[in-house]
């Protein structure tokens, strides 16, 4: 079989999911999401493409662009079969498929994530009760296998030596855009099948605004420069971010590196089975405080990384899911201050048996 | 005013579409479409990123990640006292921000693409009417001023410029990846944004297949090559196709390259103002339709092009709509085929007073 050679066994991921809707008491699960459909089919889509997956005990039927029918056919474990272009009400085409649609009485969805218009479709053809499916599926995604381990942690290794080879060749008077390029071009040729986000590096002033896009300011020496980024590994996404300065730093940039990577390792120190996510964040929080800048970190303390960049566990204060082994979460406590800038140090962590793995490794040092 | 100097003028488009509103008795506009958002702030949001704003005719107020909120006020033209940090509950937020919410009867949401979970926080604050405000925003949208126009002219050369390096470097041996990789960096240095899409380069069966992802395969002389890219233009996208063999092609090659070729250029011809978008399509089709390739053609003829890759109007079957000056739109009609592979030539037009103009400009040649 060369159908899906990712190795990861999607038939038996949809027998799971069989499994938890029989227990909920749900018919069909209706599914739009991209990393949902991924996660089943194991099918990579065009970012602008589109398709939808309908499961229920009896059948699997995946409805694909036109476009994309024969890759599909050819490539997808789901038999051509059950593969069919998408029709224009995608609900009653499903309906007209099965055997029998009144075996079907609620419906799972992606309450959070479905489109208005899609769930009309669904209601407009289907007068059942709706279900929201996601809580099910995420508890089949948050915890990754060994084969989804081993893929992530290639992916984080390759992703840990492209930010290695950044630090090396940042110099004085280059642009954020074309640092930010260099990251894309050494990704590209690591083997990412394409980015976890637009990646950028931030410098200066631009470092305590963070804008999250590369713009065409130049990096300078005695700057806080930071750089965001990851890469898409057969499917899974990996993200780190590193900050550093050219020259010599002044003692208040030191001092503020110091809070960020001290907030970082000690928060670190917590991810381990049986803690809570949001201990995690209050942890970065507690560091933060001791070194009087609490007020300058603005964001969640990390998140989960899977199919997608961000998904559960959210590390973030009132989040009271206990860590497990098999979750990969990102530690990334942050700050960020006018006339200082911005430092964050960003690492990926798989919750192992007893403790965590780091998954990525470039060094994090400030000069 | 050194905010938002992209040349666009963003409360002229805020005030037209509260005239819109008042006209169509919407109270309260929420986007949370990004192109949406984009037009009327002119901020560039990270591509993770979310924010959310509400128009009525007295207030104007834009709820940003805590993240951004120091880039917003220092760059975007609301002024700081009316941005704010997204709340927990954003529509009860804004609530608690306005006079008199008691004024707010009737609410224009993003029907098709606004998410099931924010449309249900609007309900559950405001119990009145929901409208679909998009078509309001569709036809302010859909012409472009002369400075919307000006800017797509220059993405568009420089995305031709692109093209054009592109086809000069591709050799035999390189991987589909490699090339797009290239595609990617020439896109940077120009001064793109990002990319409209994920780039890709297509070749031999992978162009029958289309996959519109590259992949390791390597390109080899004799087979057709299809590259379809774009850049984002100061918010602005930009969409081009090119098909192309290294070496001689065959018989079969060249028949199926001059009639996409034919299709495309006879489509173009009907680009202009008062003709149908249907129409453009239903030319393409009569073109495959005589050299007995019908079959083969599998998408659309072509779709607008703006804030988004793919808006109105959308060139394809039962489009009644118009063309006018001012419009933006592709024509791309495809054809795919075992055996011999895929075809398609892409250009940009811009609908004129009398006709069109085209703005991409690369050469369309086979060889």
């Amino acid at each position: 079989m060369n159908k899906n050679t990712d190795g990861f066994d999607h038939p038996a991921r949809v027998q799971t999911l069989r499994e938890k809707m029989e227990a909920h008491k749900i018919d069909l699960t209706v599914l739009y999401g991209k990393a949902n459909v991924r996660y089943f089919t194991g099918w990579r889509q065009n970012t602008t493409s589109f398709s939808i997956l309908f499961i229920t005990q009896e059948d699997l039927i995946y409805f694909v662009p036109e476009l994309d029918k024969n890759a599909v056919d050819k490539e997808c474990w789901i038999p051509s079969s059950q593969t069919y272009v998408i029709p224009e009400d995608p609900a009653k085409g499903f309906k007209e498929l099965i055997s029998d649609e009144k075996t079907i009485q609620n419906i799972g969805i992606e309450s959070e994530t479905i489109l208005n218009s899609r769930l009309k479709n669904v209601k407009k053809n289907f007068d059942c009760e709706i279900s929201d499916v996601q809580p099910l599926i995420n508890i089949m995604r948050i915890r990754k296998t060994k084969e989804e381990q081993e893929n992530i942690r290639e992916g984080a290794s390759a992703l840990s030596e492209v930010m290695t080879e950044i630090l090396d060749l940042a110099e004085e008077g280059m642009k954020e855009k074309e640092l930010t390029a260099e990251a894309k071009k050494l990704m590209d040729v690591a083997g990412g099948e394409t980015y976890s986000f637009e990646p950028f590096a931030m410098s200066g002033e631009n470092s305590w605004l963070p804008h999250r896009t590369p713009t065409e300011k130049r990096i300078r020496k005695g700057e806080f420069i930071l750089i965001d980024m990851g890469l898409i590994w057969d499917g899974y996404a990996t993200d780190i971010t590193r900050t550093f300065i050219l020259g010599e730093p002044n003692d208040d940039q030191e001092d503020f590196f110091e809070a960020a990577y001290e907030a970082q390792k000690e928060a670190k120190k917590m991810v381990k089975p049986g803690v809570k996510a949001k201990t995690v964040h209050e942890k970065a929080e507690e560091i933060f405080e001791e070194y009087g800048l609490l007020e300058y970190f603005p964001h969640l303390t990390g998140h989960g990384v899977g199919l997608e960049t961000h998904e559960d566990p959210i590390l973030d204060e009132g989040n009271d899911v206990e860590l497990k082994s098999g979750m990969v979460v990102t530690v990334e406590p942050g700050i960020y201050k006018k006339g200082i800038g911005g430092a964050r140090v960003e690492d990926m962590l798989l919750v192992t048996e007893d403790g965590h793995e780091e998954l990525t490794t470039t060094e994090r040092k400030l000069i």
